[in-house]
């Protein structure tokens, strides 16, 4: 039987700053990426929304930033692969107290925005990312780009990874993501992006934006949960994924 | 047979800024606390600090302090017991990965500062700071001033603590430090600071301010290393306690 | 003419985290406190909060706070004078240079949040932030609880001072405000604080918690911007104060 | 007559931390960069500084950095041109205050670290920084690289200008300094140092590490304060200038 998970970043909110509908997307989700207080959320958060996805029976994750809080962690950042290292074990470290505070543990690590982009595609961040979550827990699985030098790192090292796949971006020739500032890289046609995203979780393809068909991994697929259009559309690929057939669970049962 | 700990705070430079003699301190002491990020230290120091703590075979231990960099978390904030719980958690979980990530453990934490003042008066501050160590790991041994609302709390909790005492500090009746803006706070005369401590070690009793006696528990002592001087005094402190015949270890071991 | 000015908190957002509905509560205020990057804010919301105020003709003020950005300025920290004249000149600095990059000059300085309420009891703080305005430029007006310490302070010096009141919160003997924590500490029904507004105005008296009537100065009454019914209430003290014949102007026209 | 700033980089210590010698170098050079609280300094240091550079009767300068405190503003980051206007505007403000309050004014503007080097080679950074110092006070001087990005777009904008030029540096063949990572960059033999300082100055020209000489505009040069061995080099350097005529100012004066 086919299963996917599906992910969605939480925990974004930062003291007196509301960011996200947390307690409407986890409805929804089986796995949650909760910020650590680099790019996003603060102690306060990460307790409530540790606490808040355990209700909801969501799987926990890290999800390390690069330390630019006003940028949300989105501005690339000149840091080294030992910088890395340590913001990452930092990060993930501070997370996994809340949840073993709450009796649970950590599912997974999956790198927030500048961190993934940078890490998918330079090999020394991307093994000094999957050093880090292996140094402190081999058990957690590292969630990755599909195809990307994140998951190639994560499994020499023997890591558990799980590939990402996203329903509103549209992919290149080489498996990347069509960058943000190029034509068509948002897939803004709700369809369209449900078609996608049932063809990468039950064909194991996807139409790049040139009109060819890759191959494509889909363990995990990234939802968003900031509004009510895009709570709207992740029930919409959850229904149509239980519809298909297709089991929606996170990776702690055996799979 | 006597036994008593030196514990002195460590890893507090932060990227470009060096504090302390980090390395040389750590040939004395038995028990090092970590800063964790909020007051001083920051990830890569945290496991550089880490991995030379465990070279010297000086225990691990978590240093939290107030989420105030500029005033060195010295600086009393009007937090609440449930943020005092909070960046606890977070920053006890941070410096954990990193002795994880070194197959290491944690023996204590300490609080730092203006949250070790705080928590040493304030009874739901002190509480709230045992619950978030016993909720990380019960194991784990609380670092507090001898008498302290810490040390109550943490005993009511079932967590295992250390009294701690200092050498340059002078006493209140109450058992509490005299208040560094007071005449007669520090103690300046190198043989009456020793004098104390080992009467503190030895006897369990501390001449206060006023002249008169009291009974004081004395599991740690702390130390400092920040200048030749501070190690000076740290190696002669040792030094009489072992002429003494008083063992200096940490709690690692079965005491 | 009776004439009194309508203040608001605003360019509160940061970095991707929005707050207030600046560009609404703009068109009813005739001063603008500005966040300066302390406790809200940064660089390019000040940027943009100055631009909007100079389009709807509000006079522009700094509002420095406590650093402390997670706890939104609201927690109280032992600062020293020292340092509270250090950090106001700082951000008012930082403001001064949007408004003159603009073409603009600040008109005021208003202390934000727990700087605002220590700096109103605290004689020395109150002296510190009433020079560090006079440092930057003697021609800015210092706004101040009416009757504070703030207001003292500034006027020994010979700065131009703006009491401030409240629509929203109730008044204690001495004419400070009823703590937070106390019951009566806020006025929820509009119509009462409609009309404690316009007797503050009018008759520059106010109906303590007790029951009793004090004196009380009013040049500036503090609205909020954070959601409809917020400025539907400032729309309605604006129009209430228009029909009553005062002026709702502020400090930059001769008065 | 020939004329040559000398100017270094000062006030970075931050809180608890100190770095540099600044009494000491404030002796022997002409102006001072002071660090505006976002890579290095905060603003107690600020306030001290600007004292200390007014004592010594040394031009004040806004030395404004990336948002990047534990990176020392080193790391490059991807920001845009709005947000190098914003962030400049902020720092240079925050000077300004403290110069006014001594009743000073800034005579110059230098980007630190990742941010100079970022706009010395990015045309669209380097027009933002000149527009930043332009907006706040057409009459400060831009300190940039000679013959960078910074100086003409400075020059473009009708703002006074200051080529700077490195004694330990090594220079490529276009007038750019040597990468660190490359061999050759760093010119460790003092007496090279010296020579290439003098030639720079007094000929306008400087050898590239390729061994072919170019032509350079040297209005100042920077030299280091962080440490004796830095401080005795500076002193060496005023006194070959001064022994060969070179007159040793900053810009206050008409030149």
């Amino acid at each position: 039987m086919l299963k996917v998970d599906l992910n969605s970043d939480l925990g974004e909110s930062f003291g007196n700053y509301k960011l996200g509908c947390d307690a409407e997307v986890l409805k929804y989700v089986t796995s949650a990426n909760i910020a650590c207080g680099f790019h996003a959320g603060d102690p306060t958060v990460m307790r409530e929304t540790v606490k808040l996805a355990l209700v909801n029976g969501t799987a926990l994750g890290a999800h390390p930033g690069l330390p630019d809080l006003q940028g949300f962690g989105r501005r690339n950042m000149a840091i080294t692969p030992k910088e890395v290292y340590d913001i990452t074990v930092y990060q993930i470290g501070a997370l996994y107290a809340f949840a073993k505070a709450e009796g649970a543990c950590l599912q997974h690590v999956k790198a927030h925005g500048a961190l993934y982009n940078m890490a998918a595609k330079d090999k020394k961040l991307a093994e000094a990312l999957a050093e880090s979550v292996y140094a402190v827990n081999p058990e957690m699985v590292l969630f990755g780009l599909a195809g990307s030098e994140m998951i190639i790192a994560a499994e020499k090292l023997g890591l558990k990874t799980a590939s990402e796949v996203f329903a509103d971006r549209s992919y290149q020739q080489d498996g990347s993501l069509t960058p943000r500032n190029m034509a068509g890289a948002m897939i803004t046609e709700e369809s369209v992006a449900l078609a996608q995203v049932m063809k990468m979780v039950i064909n194991g393809r996807v139409a790049t934006l040139a009109g060819e068909e890759i191959t494509l991994k889909a363990d995990t697929i990234c939802v968003h949960g900031d509004g009510a259009k895009a709570i709207e559309f992740t029930k919409k690929i959850r229904s149509s994924l239980l519809e298909a057939g297709v089991d929606v669970c996170n990776f702690l049962l055996n799979r």
